[in-house]
Formats: C-alpha cells, sequence, structure tokens
C-alpha cells in the first residue's frame, strides 16, 4: 500500500499502526481493566466546577495559553509536596505535555533523529519508547530482564552502553514503576543510572508514582541529564484530558519548549488539570483505596491461586502475571484473555503475561471470580 | 545553556523557542486582532449543549476514543458538503490531529526526517513549516514571490525541484489562501503544482477555506501525492480546542495514523468538533458576516487610506498592508504596531507587513480610526 508513495521513508512503510484502545462506552456493562487507569470520574463537584469555568470563562474561539504559566506553577508546587522534595522547583523546571506521550517525542527529537543516537529499553516495558521511535527512524536497542523479579539485566545494560555502537546510545528509558510488571527500580539499577555518563539522557517514568509513592524528584537538582515524567492520565482521573508533565533542570525544560508544538494543549485540558491540583484533597483519596484493594487481591491471588498462578509484587495500580506450569505460555494467556473478555473484564496480554489493573471493590472481585472459573 | 547538554542534537541550539501568543483574558478590553481567530465565542447554546455531554456522558478517567471513528465520519461528509466534492470522501481518507500544527509535523516525520529530505516554502508564508522542520533536522529550501499580488516566484521553484540539491525537495507547503498575505493560489500556481512530479507530497493547507470557499478537495482523488489541511480553529471558533484534519487518499491517511500519537486528541475536544459540526448552521453564519465586513474594511482602506496604505486583496479573514512611500519599512511597522497596541489592539507584524484580523464590526471601526490617527 503505502510503498505506492515513494516520498514516505522507506522504514515507515514496515512499521504497523499502533491500535489504541477503542475507547467509547461499550454496549454490555464491562470492567476496563486493561489499560491502568482510575475506576472512578471525577466527583460530581469538580464536573461541575470545570462545566462552570467552560461556559463562563473559556473562550472556545480563542487559542489557549501556551505558555501554560499556571498549570507549570501548581504542577512544581505539587511536586515539592507530593515527593518531599527540598531543592527549590519553580515552573522552569516543568515541561507540560499532550500526554506524556508527546514528551517522549519531543526527547526523542531533541536527542536523536537524524542518526545522532539510539535509546535503551530494557523489555518488557511500556511500549510506546520504541513505537515513537520507531516513527523517528530512530534504533531501539533492547536488553532483557530477570525472570525472578524483573530487575533490568545490568550486564547487558552496561555492555550496550560502552560498545561503541553506532549510533550510540544516547537515551535510557526506565519506568519506576515499571509497565507491565509493576516493580520500582532497584538500588542497584539506581546505582547505574547515577553514574551513568553525563552524554547519555536519564528518561525516568513515574506516570504509577502516586500508587507507588516514590520518585527520584529529590535526585534531580543533582542530575542535568535527568528527567522524569509524570501524567494525570492515572492518579487524577484525567485521562481523557491527555495532559502529562515532565521535571527536569532548566535547560533541559527549556529545549523541550522549544520542541514542543506552540499550542500543544487545549485550553480546557489545562483547565482541568489545574482544577483536579487545586482539588487534589478530594482526588487522591481513591488511591488509597486502591492501595487497599491492591493489597486484598495480592493476598487472593497468592493464597488462592497459588497452584495456578505465578504473581509478581507490584507497586502501581496492576498486577502482572503468569500460568504456573504452563508449556504453552502465550497460546493459554490468550485463551484465558479471551475468556475474561466474554465474561465481561477486560485485561492485557503483553510482554508474555497479563496485567490487570486494580479497579473498584466490586471489579477486582470479579476479576478474582472470573480468573477462577 | 543547552551545549552543556550533550546528548541533544547540536543543531537545536541555534534554534530559539517559539514565542506563542499569551492567551488568556487581557486585563483591559483589547481587540485581538493578531491570530486570526473568529471574533466570537461558540453560542451559549452549544457551550450548554458541550458542558451537559460533559458531565453526562464523558468519562474523565478514561482514554479518549484513538479512533476519531464518529469525527472522521462527520468531517468527510462536511468536505463533500462545503467544497461541492463529487468522489465519494469517507473517513478513511481523514486523519484528525491536535491543531494542524501536529498534521504538520507527522507529515515532517513520515517523508523528510534522518536526512531523507527537505521541503519547499515561499515566503512570506505561515512559519509553522520552517520552524517544525528546523526542530526535526529538515532543510528548509526557501524561495520568493512576486511582490504586486505574492503568487510564488515559479522560476525560483521549478529551479529548486529540478536542482538535484541533497537531500531532494520532498514536501512542498503552501497555503490556500495564503497567510500573511490572503491571496489563492493562481492558475498557474495550480499547474505547478498538478504537474510536480509523483515523488514530491504537496500540502495545501486550506486553513481559511470557509473565508475563501475555494478548495483544491474535489481533485485530490487524482493526486496521491496531495494533502488538504483543514482546521476547527478559525471558522468553527474551536481555536481553544485544538482541532485540525488531513484529507488525501487512504494511503497517505494510514501512513498520517501510523505516525500520530495514538491518543493524539483529548476526548472533550472530539466531542466539541463533533458538535460544532452537527450545528454548523447556528457558526458559520458568523463567515458570511466577517465577509462582509472584510469587504467594508478593503472599501475604507482602499479609499480613506490610499496615500498611506498598500493594501492586498484578500479571500481570507484578514488583511495585508503596507506602508506606502516609506523608507524604513520595517520601523515604521513596528512604531504602528506598538501604537496599536498601546490603543488597544493587537495586530501582527510579519513577513514585512501588517497582519490584521477582520474582527466584529465594532472592533474593526475601531482599527481603522486608530490606523487613521
Amino acid at each position: 500500500m503505502s510503498d505506492r508513495l515513494s516520498f514516505i521513508r522507506s522504514d515507515l512503510s514496515q512499521l504497523a499502526a499502533y491500535k489504541p484502545h477503542p475507547g467509547g462506552n461499550p454496549t454490555h456493562p464491562v470492567d476496563r481493566l486493561d489499560t491502568n487507569e482510575s475506576p472512578l470520574d471525577l466527583p460530581l463537584e469538580l464536573k461541575e466546577k470545570l462545566t462552570y469555568l467552560y461556559q463562563h470563562t473559556l473562550e472556545a474561539n480563542r487559542y489557549p495559553d501556551g505558555s501554560h504559566y499556571k498549570l507549570q506553577e501548581a504542577i512544581a508546587e505539587y511536586v515539592v509536596e507530593s515527593a518531599q522534595v527540598s531543592w527549590d522547583v519553580t515552573r522552569d523546571r516543568i515541561s507540560v505535555g499532550n500526554g506524556s506521550d508527546e514528551l517522549i517525542r519531543s526527547l526523542l527529537i531533541a536527542t536523536c533523529v537524524g542518526g545522532e543516537g539510539s535509546i535503551l529499553v530494557a523489555t518488557p516495558t511500556f511500549s510506546m519508547y520504541g513505537i515513537l521511535a520507531t516513527t523517528l527512524g530512530i534504533r531501539v536497542t533492547t536488553i532483557g530482564r530477570t525472570e525472578n523479579n524483573f530487575a533490568i539485566n545490568l550486564t547487558q545494560a552496561k555492555a550496550a552502553i560502552s560498545n561503541r555502537q553506532q549510533p550510540p546510545v544516547k537515551v535510557v528509558f526506565v519506568v519506576h514503576p515499571n509497565s507491565p510488571t509493576g516493580n520500582c527500580l532497584t538500588p542497584e539499577e539506581l546505582n547505574w543510572l547515577r553514574n551513568l555518563p553525563q552524554d547519555i539522557l536519564v528518561v525516568v517514568d513515574e506516570a504509577y508514582f502516586e500508587y507507588s509513592q516514590t520518585s527520584v524528584a529529590e535526585e534531580i537538582a543533582q542530575h542535568p541529564n535527568w528527567v522524569i515524567l509524570r501524567t494525570f492520565s492515572k492518579a487524577f482521573r484525567l485521562a481523557a484530558h491527555r495532559v502529562g508533565y515532565a521535571i527536569a533542570n532548566t535547560d533541559l525544560i527549556q529545549v523541550l519548549e522549544k520542541v514542543r508544538l506552540p499550542y500543544n494543549l487545549p485550553a480546557f485540558s489545562q483547565t482541568a488539570a489545574l482544577v483536579a491540583l487545586q482539588n487534589r484533597h478530594l482526588l487522591l483519596p481513591l488511591v488509597e483505596e486502591t492501595i487497599k484493594e491492591r493489597a486484598k487481591m495480592w493476598q487472593a491471588l497468592t493464597t488462592d491461586f497459588a497452584d495456578k498462578l505465578q504473581v509478581w509484587e507490584t507497586r502501581a495500580n496492576f498486577f502482572y502475571l503468569r500460568l504456573k506450569n504452563q508449556e504453552h505460555q502465550n497460546e493459554a494467556l490468550a485463551d484465558l484473555t479471551a475468556k475474561l473478555k466474554t465474561q465481561g473484564t477486560l485485561i492485557r496480554h503483553t510482554g508474555g503475561g497479563l496485567r490487570i489493573t486494580v479497579g473498584t471493590k466490586e471489579e477486582n472481585q470479579r476479576t478474582l471470580q472470573r480468573l477462577a472459573n
């Protein structure tokens, strides 16, 4: 098909289109536990506040604030408060994106396009790093993880860095805690990242920070080559609005501001993120409930299902699991995913395992029942 | 500053950050005639409809529909209706972006990154083609326009295409009508575009289509290497929501779908664009008013200001003008821009001229008064 279009880069024709989540409301009641969203919509009170602001203060006909001034300030304050950061996080340490996806793309553009660098990822991990790199013609170096705890194979990682391949590794992407496996960076992994040469950019994706309550934000001030990515799509319940942010030192933030689209974030998305931050006391208690639900599920999965399922400890809002004593693991997991879908629970089969989001109490009960059948 | 960061591409450090429109509400009443927006917000009726949908059907905690299915269908229908297109425009001929900016970036990524191609633009024109190309490390070949009517210098254009420069020109960007100069493509320019080799992508930006009522949409079916860009930011009064779209043949649309971010458009932006299309009978009459206002301004500018101002005919919702008999044109235009700003009218000094948006009747009267003083 696209090979008829000779102006399209030849390496793109091999790439399949990413199939996003179909979205919209399913016809039947369905437990959507496949994309790690928060299980609840915004409280009515906040939706009413947002609709009031939309009607009375937002001019639909005018371009949004391209500086993100207020939102950067509110995020900076939240970063300090939420991770007990002792250095001075000001708005010029924050860049806001149309989801973290846009920030990932900007980082790739700023560092690697034009054959200037390749990226390093340890799989299984968030697929978007590799997908966005490939669309930009950037080479992806993939290393493995230890099977027992999904820690990065640091021997492979060090070899990939010191190997004088062309183009050299310029960016390392890690998720903390990792998706789909739920594990946080280990002390050894953190030390490896701290000791990487300054000419390598370290991206620490903290999309699930509110569920893990652990962050490397305190260390950013000492590392001009580190950047943290966070999102409003999980704990802040704003996946529909597409707001992500980066935390880094001023020089790196200035580069992100230079590369991003000037009006990258709709006005109402900015308003929603700002209102969510201002009212976080109404939103974040649900995180504690999810953490309690996670503990209950862990208990059930590791006792009632101990014979059948291998489950890993998680610091995020999802579990990762595989079937025990199963020769045809992937086929069996595909069957189980399909069976759960028929029963009304959507989960994600990825990286040779199943990723299941922690939902509401009722959803989680149904998940356990359906896994048992 | 960023030269301390050795992982950043060296060519990026020379690039200044784009200074977007400051956004937000100005403290004093100001006529914002510098960004070619529609002068009026959505009617209350539509804002109420949108807030109802936000409260009752949109789940803020869920990712948006990444397929844009409904919106693509509604846009396809509008394309046929608005430009009397006789071929079958189906949803697979439409790709939706986070503003046209994202579509421009996707087209550049799909064709030119990695030293595979350069782009051709005729200045003065919309600056974003060159800016986004530069952030991607893509070379921009710039040619001129004829002074009397801003037609593209086709001799230079043909020379740039046939010149076997490395990398070769792979994309030609034109605006129809052009910004900031307001002129539509001439028959000669159109013939040149029609006869360009198939290995060159032709991007026709019709951002101001509703004001010009002229489109190349009918010809898309015959040109696999043509793509039209349109936007909801002008006549549809949705600049705050950031929605643009591309019209092309299926193969090219598939490439755009492959390159774009999977969840590039917030759910509420999709809803707003869909509701605006469904209610276009409420929105588009303002276009007719703007066209009438444009005629009145043309009359005034070419008679009352005939000694002082050189004004060009326009098919868009803005005028382009220069000062007559002025040796220090740019300094004088900067002074005039500053003077109007002090008086409360924002206009745009660009490409060696002034671009002034046609606003409401009252705004236009003030513009003329302030130009006279």
